[in-house]
């Protein structure tokens, strides 16, 4: 079975489970750090193997256009291409089509769109955006979906959904038309759209539950909407999308927004907030994030979290880590990224064991409680 | 007893030795990965303990400027700033003035600079620079010298080397006068100068000879001077040099260098070779350095060296690597980082090896012929 579903929350729509594919099982609710071009920024697989990362996230976009899916499939697919042999998820395309790429033009045939690498012009399809997941054997694949901005019109929005669930249609026939190319089974969700209309989002959701997905994710959030629109959208469609099938909520965000997603019934997430903060010097504690090349880390000689078991913890100072960024070395990048994916990681893990133990909401109540004390930052933008 | 001559080639000036330093013994020929503002660039110590790095470098200079020596001072020495528990060598700060900083002004007094940072004034004195790696806490101090360019004249070089040797007895005299501030023994070489010019070298080498430094340095080349100019000088130190004490050579170089220099017995080299062409895609390997950058290897399924045993060439392949470098991933500078250091490491245990065996020539000259048989780079320059 793909997906188990182990336990229910009383107090919350919490769910633990598994997620079990070719390349080994996912616990649930798991975050899947981002790795855009075959390599999560600054850390390398024995470092995600270290901090119990349990499956990664490839960007369909990016991977098609460098190093091309082709090579990947000659290499035997993006596990052995990358030498990461646990699950990867890999997107469809359309968020990068819609934030990166240039002159994007979209019919119900497709999306056009210029590379934001060398402005070259092409042309995905949903059948497309199929075979490319197939050569690059991602365990879980995503249908092409139109994503829209914030703010956006009711009958804009329902018109990209329109297309998008005709998309995740033609996706689905291609998936069941092909094979793996690599010998394992692989999987495909649907992306249910809708901007901020609660009308919309349930369409999409009805419309995408007719047909036999192995998931559903939350598309289209997080692009710049209220957080209590972002938690009421989310909302809307895990009320209503199958218990027995794993919900992702796409690009989502701050620990805050994760445990809010668990609450509602969300078990897988993404996002380069992690790696993108630690690059910049952001890293989370569970006092709050704290901005590492602040002056007043200068002769802090304790780590970063001294509960934290990952391996900047066990090793270097604050004052050490400050003296990295501020000598721009490149040392910093990686030991920030690591702590702050290690972060996440014990968070879905803690998040995981208070649900098993009936206590989800009381424990998620403490870590706000403590988390939300510290004002030094918010842990920046969790935009995508 | 600080060195121990262990073997001596019959057929070259190469010589096998121990170093023994607070913090571990050093088998010679060594090379020291650079760490120059506490970091080995892209690579951390966990990496440095798994390739067998026996003794990275600082730079004085660097860690002067930031974060300032107090603060390594307050850290407890530079090895528990750095989490690197095993020797350090810190160079004088004198290279680096000459090259990095802006205008330099030298008077028998001293070195004034304007720091390459914020253009801040500095005064750099022979008792100073003892004083700063007093508190960084190296196991290897090196005297303050005054380096010249190249070409320079022979009255210029015979007085920067006066300058030169005035200064490493003011420095041995504040070694004398100062204790370790962190519980350790530290030691103390002196430089040899003299820039291309025989007399000059010999007059430098004897005059530092009649002090009691625990080693000695050959500085002032790779800075331009023709490769023979750079080996004679070499030789015509090391003729000269007590057999008792180890030598330096500093900042030299490629792999051709590394063993000429130790068949005319020099016994340990540093040199950012190898992390910087790293981070610019060029690869050692026993045919040659590789361009990994370069289209042939886009489909290049295999790793960078099959005979290596680092993460990088147990792991990834040349199709890869090249890929995490065309996209510009962080983890491209770290991997072919990490190999090279692995090749210089693995380089010297191997010389030191035919040394012990008494076969260093044969095993040099079969290294060379199939190292030098590429052509596709000759790993870059190798200046400093």
């Amino acid at each position: 079975m793909f997906f188990n579903l182990e336990k229910k929350d009383t107090a919350t729509s919490a769910r633990a489970g598994t997620i079990e594919t070719a390349h080994g099982k996912i616990e649930t609710p798991i975050f899947m750090p981002v790795g855009t071009q075959g390599s999560v920024k600054a850390i390398s697989p024995a470092d995600l193997n270290d901090i119990g990362a349990q499956i990664i996230l490839g960007n369909t976009y990016h991977l098609y256009l460098r190093p091309g899916m082709e090579l990947v499939a000659r290499a035997g697919g993006l596990q052995k291409f990358a030498a990461w042999y646990k699950p990867i998820l890999t997107d469809s395309g359309g968020f990068q089509i819609f934030s990166l790429a240039e002159l994007n033009k979209i019919t119900e045939a497709g999306m056009k769109f210029q590379s934001h690498i060398d402005g070259s012009y092409h042309f995905f399809t949903p059948e497309l955006v199929v075979q490319i997941q197939r050569q690059l054997g991602s365990d879980i694949m995503m249908v092409l979906d139109q994503c829209i901005g914030y703010p956006c019109e009711l009958d804009q929005a329902a018109k990209a959904n329109e297309i998008t669930i005709q998309w995740a249609r033609r996706g689905l026939e291609e998936f069941h038309r092909t094979e793996s190319i690599h010998g394992y089974e692989q999987y495909l969700f649907g992306i249910v759209q809708g901007s901020i209309y609660p009308e919309i989002r349930r369409q999409s959701a009805v419309a995408l539950m007719e047909n036999d997905f192995h998931g559903f994710a939350i598309g289209g959030l997080s692009v710049g909407e209220p957080k209590a629109a972002m938690y009421e959208m989310t909302g809307v469609c895990t009320e209503l999308l199958p218990e027995t099938k794993p919900r992702y909520l796409m690009g989502v965000g701050k620990p805050e927004d994760l445990l809010t997603g668990i609450s509602l019934g969300v078990d897988m997430f993404d996002c380069v907030l992690p790696t993108r903060n630690g690059r910049n010097g952001t890293v989370f504690t569970p006092d709050g994030a704290l901005v590492i090349k602040n002056a007043k880390y200068r002769e802090d000689f304790s780590p970063i979290d001294e509960n934290c078991n990952c391996y900047c913890c066990r090793t270097f100072t604050r004052a050490y880590i400050r003296h990295l960024f501020q000598a721009q070395e490149i040392l910093a990048l990686r030991l920030a990224s690591l702590h702050n994916l290690t972060f996440y990681l014990k968070l879905m893990r803690d998040a995981r064991q208070a649900i098993i133990d009936g206590n989800f909401a009381n424990w998620r109540r403490a870590f706000l409680s403590r988390y939300q004390s510290s004002k030094e930052t918010d842990g920046g933008t969790g935009d995508f």
